[in-house]
């Protein structure tokens, strides 16, 4: 890395601006996804009826939406802090996302078993069952190549880019079954007077633009390259090896 | 750029697979709409009747799936051919995609005028609106950026990272959209059956699947390293300029 400090500061001035955007936006999907369903669906409760599944969309926005687009800013947010502790931090959060989405998905299989209703027959399900599966393998994948000690550095080099590729198509895809479960949802609850543009079909709507503004502010922040973490001593070898690989240049931190 | 001539062949040598690959799912996914609109919904027509409207998903599907992803891999596909030529084919292959999208979205909204539906109500039609228009926005920045010949170098430099990035989110916008699409007509179309598992919700979903396939494979090819286009003399200026910005080594092509 032959970088400036100037250009360095220049860059990262306005980075905290653009991690700010993201939980500005990130906090107003949950809040608003949190109040539609208060609001228009009658609350939250664990009984196998409506109040059970209104837990589903909360609990996804909040595990695959806000804190995996967190997971996935602590390598931009903390860039001098130790790589180790970052990669702890970045592992916790993501197995936050997990267990909060677990807790949304048996929501929803819970009240359709209750319900008598057929479970994934829609394009909502599928692309939400395909993203949640593949998420799994990449927490166990990121468990075994970054913080299992025993792991070849060659081996990580040829992962990171994988997991890194992987980690942002992911993301996408779970903003994509979040836009879908939003459409699905305002189809069964208000169909017949949807194209009238009554409220809450503005109000989903609104709900699907600011997901997408999020999606969009953290895929800009994480590939923005002088946005990146610097090497650190500790990474040394891995940077090295990982620039050799990807032809003179590339930092070696996702 | 210090790659080995032996680096650059182990990795190229799996660059047509990954592109045939594309072209297997993107025509397949162009033809599965096709015949989904000509098989179970009458075919097409203008008229203003549910025919007319069957242009609509078969327009955008080809337009902005199918060519806007061609659009994007014509760098890694013609690599070694001279930058203008390509830069040409890609602004030809958008301008396609954008005079089909037009015909795909005029179709939509002259249905809806004729069957007296109101417009722009659905969460899919503000996704796809917002892609639209972004995608006019960016292919008008494209041309005065890249094709105008008296556009300064480091503007150039300046705008190519933000058109990298925003012409693969709108591509993820742009599939998005489509799921949005399928999963709105299979409401529309067969909602009391939709939850039995018949063919043409299987279809739908499917088609969802492979949109999303198609998205991955265009991703990972247009941001795998070694995949990028190699420096050529003419590019060397840019390329230089480019690089310094970058904090050294980002290749200066798209």
């Amino acid at each position: 890395m032959d970088e400036s400090p100037q250009q360095t500061v220049q860059g990262l001035g306005s980075l905290p601006f653009y991690v700010g955007g993201t939980q500005v936006l990130g906090l107003a999907c949950v809040v608003i996804t949190g109040v539609w369903m208060g609001s228009y669906h009658g609350g939250y409760a664990w009984d196998g009826t409506q109040q059970e599944f209104n837990v589903h969309p909360l609990c996804m926005v909040l595990g695959m939406v806000f804190l995996y687009g967190d997971a996935i800013l602590v390598y931009r947010v903390f860039r001098n802090e130790s790589k180790r502790n970052v990669k702890i931090l970045h592992a916790v959060l993501h197995f936050l996302a997990l267990i909060i989405s677990i807790v949304g998905i048996v929501a929803v299989f819970d009240y359709h078993n209750h319900e008598k209703i057929p479970n994934m027959y829609s394009l909502h399900s599928w692309c939400g069952m395909l993203t949640f599966l593949l998420f799994c393998i990449q927490w166990l994948m990121g468990l075994g190549f970054f913080l299992f000690p025993g792991t070849l550095t060659s081996m990580r080099s040829w992962y990171l880019p994988l997991h890194v590729f992987f980690g942002l198509a992911m993301l996408a895809m779970s903003l994509a079954t979040c836009l879908l479960g939003i459409s699905e949802k305002l189809f069964f609850a208000i169909q017949a007077t949807y194209s009238q543009f009554v409220p809450e079909g503005i109000l989903g709507n609104v709900l699907g633009m600011l997901l997408i503004a999020f999606g969009i502010l953290i895929g800009y922040i994480v590939t923005r390259e002088d946005f990146r973490r610097p090497p650190h001593p500790e990474e040394e070898a891995l940077s090295v090896h990982f620039k050799t690989l990807t032809e003179g240049g590339s930092p070696s931190s996702p």
